[in-house]
């Protein structure tokens, strides 16, 4: 491409409605434009970018397998109805009506109309197993749209989902999808991780999300230091401390705490360390019909935060987990949440592992204003069921049994999911199985944010001058810069030499061609784009037979014998 | 492609709510389906053709220079209040609220956005011309979506916008559009005409449009014998007969023509050629401000049809075209609308060029029950205002002067148009031209329906079979059919082997590797789908060293030798 034919859209001045360092850079490199709230056009510069890691995600979802569909954006509310998400779907589902006002709504996921294709279109099991994608834009209608595409409502997307006879097939084509997940982020060129994941609002039984590490990332990721054991935070199991509670070695005491209600407050005031506190919440179990929820208790350790998914998950608590009004505490404990603890308590008792591995530590009184040091389980107080309660923390044991857990921010590019019936059975996709009956299928559902993935590549690669794209997804593998190429006939001779040499072996490369452009002005620019090689083509330079290259990482620049150049380039771009 | 891992999804009956034969051959070959009213979901055959539209239409969009971008499906109100179409664009236009009540609506076509777009992002003549095109999906609410993709209401297009410092660049690339269209469809295989157009509700000064011959077309359009002047049926001038117009040969004189009201009726009951009479049609002229519209009368030779986009583009006229009510006729002009006609009526008369060439002719008499025969203008009626009204008819003079018009069924897939500044200006899209002054620019848009081009070739290639498809777009290139696959491990052997080899030559081929398929029904599929070669191996042929080969328009299959195949198909593939 010759940057007098195309349109570069650079900008000096970071926008100040770009908050992470993605967007800022989209913007300035002339990726992306805002149209409105969540809503960008893609420039040439970031079109091709998204394009070639849509490429990448083609070519591995045909090698799994899969086959290319392409399902509409608009889709008629009956089928969404069908499988009851008409009705459970957020705001986040933009509901529309056309002009007959029937109802619609813009796609932000295509689970029922694939379902209802292939219940019409699969009826043996003989077709099965069978693993359709598309990559398509979908529409998530944001209560607050952010971070430019990271967070956009309209997005590109691929979506996959597959279809089985049993349990067996689907894990068999899960496996696959998830190695083909692999390949495409390690072809794309991305530090990340596959995490063990929530199956959140689609519901299903298995699920692992695929993270890009990254400072900016709005998810929490547990890693073990030595083994590949890796979850989102909100899964990841606290497991129980080694070895023995230690015994008691000291009394139970009531002591005057006036004021003190926080942990922090408590332990300052005892000189005592939190992580020797446990702290008692106290929220609604599950309500037997028409009768009042009851309270339950769960007891962390001081140090510890409450893990809600895990807690809701429990036998006879509420979900989604609610918190039981202090005005209802006061009135069936007998005292302010800030004074509660597990001594003599009424109610149901859940413990964390780590609290009910504690000895002699410090608990509310269930009287304002007094706590209890010195307590322990069992002869102070029952510890009742013990269960996973918390997030992990870094330090904490592996779950896996090797190493200790690490703690990294990430950003959510891909997840896969189990399904199981979920939608089948609500949509009533059956096949016919070896013995002629029939049964409802199983499926998988697999996707992977393409528009995220370029902002996610951007948060992990770049430097104060801007981008530093892998080769495999940068806009331009080599940029060509000449100077005054409008006065001197050799350098003009000379770049659009290389230029058509260049192109003829499929480089995609830019040509910087516009007259009178200043030398600092294009280096800049080439930076920003986040170019991976560059050359500098000069009157001085080929009257010493070289060119200056520099890679876009590189502290230096080096030069070239002018001789050789293009074999040196094609090696450099040969990885 | 292996069949056992692919979905052919064929069907043997055709769909009842299909009336047209691309509809019914794509839901047959397994290319679609109907998820709601104009709403398809594209299947692997039929995306593998889509996806081969697109390709080919931008490889011709960047060799003519455009560069691609992708706009959002979802836009902003303001955007089209301010171009002044929210109001102008009837209910094809899907206006939607996001979940804070603000108005968006689903893109029809995206003049605005670009515009808004190139408004902030070019400000000098020195960045100009400049084309932009994206290959995106568009939603257009039609009454009555029909014709499955031919008209769907969501639908892939390409659409292109250029920007020019002044008309004569304009021209310029609107001229390399042009012929990159034509290379387009000359590359797809289709039988196309490039016809002049209409510029319809879009606005602007020119504009081609490119239809694909087919009965099935909506639109007609007329072609001249001898020179490549070709046009819609609604733009194509009628030109005046030649010569002079004959002098009066006959008296008038009054006839009792009692209830006898349309050409058809008095031409029978006068026994005369209704080509030597005239119908006048009372239509509104212009209202001046607050006075009732005036009456005006159309008059055209008997056997000719109004063209209303004529009448309503000439002076004097009301635009859109209205006729004027009975009563209003009745009462104004003395008579019921069958008796009408041009002599001593006292309002402004408008004659068709063919119809002031008459002499002798039929009239009405302005009087209920009688008309007039021998009829001459000037000596019996005054011609007044002479103009083009009429439709074309096969047979007429070429505009062009060469040769005479025939009129054939066309599908629209493309159109190309000069806007020149309607949407800039109302828009606000300025740049500083050389002498530094603001100027508005101006714009070219070009649009190829993608998705409609897919049913236009099925249309124009089919047989009692099923699809032919033109090779550059076939969804495979070539099948191979086994006999007995599953029985015969030569037959496997020799199938694997030959598809393996073509693959590696990057050939599109489909192995029929069902087991247990019966060969009829294999070959069914084969040419329902429109697979342009098919090769059948079975153990018969392969003892006398042979593959059956038959091409999708070859009357008769032929033997190859075994030894030989793969260059004589890679031959025939090429072309």
């Amino acid at each position: 491409m010759r940057a007098s034919r195309y349109l570069i859209a650079t900008q000096k001045e970071t926008p100040n409605d770009a908050v992470v360092i993605s967007h800022q850079l989209m913007l300035r490199a002339g990726m992306i434009r805002r149209l409105a709230s969540g809503l960008y056009t893609w420039l040439p510069t970031g079109l091709r970018v998204l394009r070639k890691v849509e490429r990448i995600v083609r070519e591995e979802m045909d090698r799994a397998g899969a086959l290319e569909v392409l399902m509409p954006v608009v889709q008629p509310a009956e089928l969404w109805e069908e499988s009851g998400r008409w009705q459970q779907y957020g705001p986040e589902l933009l509901r529309i009506e056309d002009r007959h006002q029937n109802p619609f709504c813009l796609g932000p996921t295509h689970e029922e109309v694939i379902t209802d294709l292939i219940r019409n279109e699969i009826n043996s099991y003989k077709q099965l197993p069978a693993n359709f994608y598309q990559v398509q834009t979908k529409f998530r209608d944001e209560i607050r749209p952010r971070f430019g595409v990271m967070r956009a409502r309209e997005f590109t997307m691929k979506d996959a989902y597959s279809f089985h006879v049993d349990a067996d097939s689907l894990q068999e084509t899960y496996d696959v999808m998830h190695d083909a997940y692999c390949r495409i982020f390690n072809r794309i060129g991305l530090d990340y991780r596959p995490v063990l994941a929530d199956t959140g609002s689609i519901g299903g039984s298995s699920s692992h999300e695929f993270h890009v590490l990254a400072q900016s990332g709005e998810d929490d990721i547990a890693f073990s230091s030595e083994s590949r054991y890796a979850a989102n935070v909100e899964l990841a199991e606290a497991v129980a401390p080694a070895g023995e509670r230690p015994a008691p070695s000291k009394e139970m005491q009531e002591v005057h705490t006036p004021g003190q209600k926080t942990i922090a407050d408590v332990s300052a005031f005892l000189q005592s360390d939190p992580a020797h506190s446990v702290k008692t919440l106290i929220v609604l179990g599950e309500a037997e019909e028409e009768e009042k929820a009851p309270l339950v208790a769960l007891v962390l350790r001081g140090d510890h935060e409450l893990n809600e998914l895990k807690a809701e998950k429990l036998e006879g608590i509420a979900s989604p987990l609610e918190f039981a009004p202090e005005a209802r505490i006061a009135e069936e404990l007998g005292c302010g949440i800030g004074s509660l603890g597990p001594v003599g308590l009424k109610i149901e008792t859940i413990v964390d592992r780590a609290a009910a591995h504690l000895a002699d530590f410090i608990c509310g009184a269930n009287k304002d204003d007094y706590h209890l040091t010195g307590v322990n389980w069992s002869r102070d107080a029952e510890p009742g069921r013990v269960a996973d309660l918390r997030n992990v923390v870094a330090g904490d044991p592996s779950p896996d049994g090797q190493g200790t857990l690490e703690i990294k921010r990430g950003i959510e590019v891909g997840h896969i999911f189990q399904l199981g019936d979920k939608y089948s059975r609500a949509m009533n996709a059956t096949v016919l199985d070896e013995n002629g009956k029939e049964q409802v299928m199983a499926m998988g559902c697999y996707g992977i944010g393409v528009s995220r993935i370029v902002a996610a590549a951007i948060e992990q690669n770049h430097d104060d001058s801007g981008i530093i794209w892998p080769e495999a997804i940068a806009p331009f593998q080599l940029a060509i810069v000449p100077i005054n190429m409008h006065k001197s006939d050799l350098v003009r001779e000379k770049c659009e030499h290389l230029y058509e040499a260049l192109r003829a072996e499929g480089v995609d490369v830019l040509l910087m061609d516009e007259p009178k452009a200043r030398l600092g002005a294009m280096l800049a620019d080439v930076e920003l784009m986040g170019i991976p090689h560059r050359i500098v083509v000069g009157d001085r330079g080929l009257e010493r037979g070289v060119v200056e290259y520099k890679g876009r990482r590189d502290a230096e620049s080096q030069d070239f014998a002018e001789s050789q150049l293009l074999e040196i380039l094609l090696e450099k771009l040969a990885g």
